[in-house]
């Protein structure tokens, strides 16, 4: 077999899309709106993210064999839409020889695929292979694993394969099969959320198996938030030799036309024809973003993944509680970023309590956020429920009751604002916080998102500081920055009576929690052996507190939410 | 192959016991209490339910690779204990040619195990082939599916198969190939949970299994709650024939000792030899427990539940609030045949719209259950709370927020009274009121356990009448029974001046929310459209609202929590 070096280019429009899940007649739209860029650019071939129409992960609404079917409807109107540049779009397909009244059998008969549209029809259909089922993936429970049959597509004369995610993350996986076969370039298309540790291990993982199998391939990813995911786009064309080509930005909207390189094809390559070849257009410069540090990138993804929970189900404004603590003002700056200064509404609830300082904090929170606060003092009502549990109470010492009282006042009041003006809550706790337990059930922790959930306090501080910088202002008052932390619930009370030093803890808590660690690992590690074992009880014991908890972004490779399955009940103290 | 009719029995013990997951200790010693009691009954095997030894489902506690390393040692604890009655065991297995170290490693690399131990050794080491991954089940996120190797043990001379819960589900499966490979007799664990429609089903599957292979099954289960779940146990031997020869009772833990009959063996089947044949002891009569109907089966899984979320989870008294409703009324009664009167504590908590029936029948109620009961009146918060807000909402009329209000003061004071006196709250919404969101969120929401969560509003009152009917008197007073419900947070309200009639709403929800119809599908079976999409709508926008809940006992095929896993952020209006 001949093959030579690069001989041609393929235009493809990488299509690195906002979509809706469940909402197919926006992701059709988008999907068309995409196609008529990328043809006015050249392009061969627009690539879209992985379960394009459905929205990814649709969850258990593929189970629903009507959607289903509406979803392979939307299909057909974009083959109907296609012309000579070739359109790749993920969808939920049916095994061909089931009725599709047979969803719920099991195993499932649904694949997790990618269409091949052009010129007006579907050319082709893969089926994804390598089905992720640990972390927050459950492909094993809706979709049966594809078959490699090695399809290739002749797009305007270069033999292109199919794959899906997953499928690009072994080695001698399908890309080494399609290239066996014949492929010139592989697309890849992705539903692959963001963590921090991920970024760029995905892209050399790409990089991998273009230098493995030698030939180009195009990774596309989504942008979006959905629920506790974000996917942070980051779309990228990787050559032959494994060289970035060109890189789409991260956390935006784009669509990125790129002029791939492609070797020679082999005589004996078979492909399904998709287009005919045209004359080139003028080559176009490739764009390679430039990649933002792990803070920055932090930051982007909680206002991402905020901006569209809030604005995609259905809320513009939101309200929060402002107590002068670190806590809330990184959300209200998060909030701000996300859903700009008049969208955003603080609401100040000083109790017997509260320090001056306190208060003075978060109104200049509140000014230097452009933002409108409210003040709403909690007296009236602590007295009310003290007086009301006097007598049950009687001969009992004031103990967290009392102190829960006053949180729980607190959730009340935000959520009676949110109730009566349409704003949605914010919650601010920090997953140092939720994960021992360390605050008030259907107190502070009310909300309809929980922002920082996944941010340790030590990084709540370290993005804070970042916050102002990239600000060259204060946005978080200085105050707020370096006093210690405090719930205030009784006189003169600071976080650090009731739990360890942020330090230690988010140390123990990342073996414990992030890396499964037992409490006799981490002990054998050089952690003193008491304060494991009162953090470990403390995370194991507050599990249905955290179950009761809005979702919130996640940004690490393990956030509280449906990445760490623990049962509730749960005997083990290892 | 010369085979003839039942020509020996082998005597079983079928240990239905209720492990405590995690609790590797706690399960151990129920092990060894339950092989003595099989010693002293004079068994050749005792049989443990699936993965006996961590608790089933132990979910994420098995990415833990220190917990595995315990309950491996667990194992080695039951085989050195373990005589000349053999023991079969469930527990967790890794890859033998795996580190320990690598149980991050994808594909997943345990196994869901049973072994078979005796004479102080494990003889041999079964794993699970066919792994669920649907509904509440998420094995295929932990365990590899284990290879057929048809292997046999020979214990006191029968040659008998091990499998393992889902094994058995299937036609030409497991059980076919252990009996083609020789095998007199299958032994089957379980963990199976209960649901209302499947204790049928399951009975008759392990019968159908018989009656292909022609071999006797002796199927345990298990008999506990966790979280979500309760096991119902159950167990049963079915001879060659198809025949029930034992069964044991439902909802409580029992050792059923049982003379199985098996046909000679052949003279070519190969075993590991377990345990030599013995001297037989005089024959046992076998015990075949009646079945209970679907009502009080129901109301025995909604104690059984309770009962060990509370006792597990560390709590021996629960409190609830009395609305003088039917809700709270069959709550209340459930928990007091789950905990016992002395640990169930009533509130009642009127408010300015309570009518004086709501008190008296909460105060008959309290009175026929034994119970105690608090009154404490909402106003003064109720009244706090209306003028904290009133510069805010100046201007403004009341609403909703004002019925949430009501709602979250009792929600505050219901849990005042858990942090003051430890007990945990119980919540009282039922499955039609949590589809619809009607209900207050951290208001009559609050609690640590939901226990009729997955009871639609009709089967409420169907239930309570059972419970009247059974105590042969008036616990639900008749007055409950009989008015038309109402949240009672404004002048004269009724829910069906919000909601649909519940028997028009019950229909509509079975068939959108556990038989996934979608709202197109429901319209063409002749249900009103506007009322559909009405209905339809506030299941999805209340997704949020469920996500906040405590876990309640499953009792249905599709119960809301980890079984229907739909998005909240969904645009699917089909």
């Amino acid at each position: 077999m001949a093959e030579s070096a690069a001989s041609a280019t393929l235009r493809v429009g990488l299509a690195q899309i906002n979509p809706r899940v469940g909402d197919l007649a926006h992701n059709l739209a988008k999907v068309e709106d995409f196609l008529s860029r990328a043809e006015q650019a050249g392009c061969d071939v627009v690539v879209f993210p992985e379960l394009t129409l459905s929205g990814y992960p649709p969850e258990d609404l593929v189970l629903k064999a009507g959607f289903v079917t509406d979803n392979r409807a939307a299909l057909e109107k974009v083959a109907a839409r296609s012309g000579r540049c070739a359109v790749v779009v993920g969808f939920v397909a049916v095994a061909e020889d089931e009725p599709i009244e047979q969803l719920s059998a099991r195993p499932p008969r649904l694949f997790n695929a990618a269409a091949l549209c052009a010129n007006g029809a579907v050319v082709g259909v893969y089926h994804k292979q390598l089905l992720p089922n640990y972390s927050v993936f459950d492909e094993a429970r809706y979709f049966a694993a594809g078959h490699d049959d090695a399809t290739l597509y002749d797009v305007a004369g270069v033999a292109v394969a199919l794959t899906i995610c997953e499928d690009i993350w072994i080695t001698d996986g399908p890309v080494s099969r399609a290239r066996a076969a014949g492929a010139q370039l592989c697309l890849n298309i992705n539903g692959s959320p963001f963590d921090r540790a991920k970024s760029g291990v995905r892209e050399r993982t790409v990089i991998e198996r273009a230098r493995e199998t030698s030939i180009p391939i195009v990774y596309v990813n989504q942008v979006c938030g959905q629920d506790e995911l974000v996917f942070d786009g980051g779309s990228v064309v990787v050559d032959a030799g494994g060289g970035v080509v060109a890189r789409a930005a991260h956390f935006v909207e784009e669509l990125l036309v790129v002029d791939v390189p492609v070797a020679s094809r082999t005589t004996k390559t078979q492909c399904v024809v998709a287009t005919a070849p045209t004359t080139k257009p003028t080559p176009i410069a490739a764009r390679v973003a430039v990649v933002a540090d792990d803070y920055d990138r932090i930051l982007a993804a909680l206002a991402l993944g905020t901006r569209d929970y809030v604005q995609k189900n259905g809320f513009t404004d939101v309200v929060l509680g402002l107590s002068g603590g670190i806590d809330s003002a990184l959300v209200a700056a998060i909030a701000v970023e996300a859903l700009g200064a008049a969208h955003v509404h603080g609401v100040s609830m000083p109790s017997r309590y509260s320090s001056e300082g306190s208060k003075t904090d978060a109104a200049a929170l509140a000014r230097n956020l452009g933002i409108d606060m409210l003040t709403i003092p909690i007296e009236p009502a602590f007295a009310a429920y003290l007086q009301m549990t006097n007598e049950a109470f009687s001969g009992r010492d004031a103990d967290l009751t009392e102190e829960n009282l006053q949180s729980r006042v607190r959730g009340t009041t935000v959520m009676a604002l949110s109730n009566k003006f349409g704003w949605m809550v914010l919650t601010t706790g920090n997953k140092s916080e939720l994960a021992v337990g360390y605050f008030t059930l259907y107190g502070d922790s009310v909300g309809g998102f929980a922002v920082i959930k996944d941010i340790f306090k030590t990084d709540v501080f370290a993005l804070s500081h970042r916050v102002n910088e990239r600000a060259k202002r204060e946005i978080i008052p200085a105050a707020t920055l370096t006093k210690p932390p405090s719930a205030e619930l009784r006189p003169d009370q600071r976080d650090d009576q009731s739990l360890p030093a942020y330090d230690v803890l988010d140390a123990v808590l990342a073996l414990y929690v992030e890396q499964d660690h037992t409490a006799a690992e981490i002990i054998a590690l050089g952690h003193d052996e008491a304060l494991v074992r009162r953090i470990v009880r403390l995370v194991d014991i507050n599990e249905y507190k955290r179950r009761q908890l809005a979702p919130g972004v996640r940004v690490t490779s393990k956030a509280f939410g449906k990445d760490r399955r623990l049962p509730i009940t749960n005997l083990y103290r290892g």
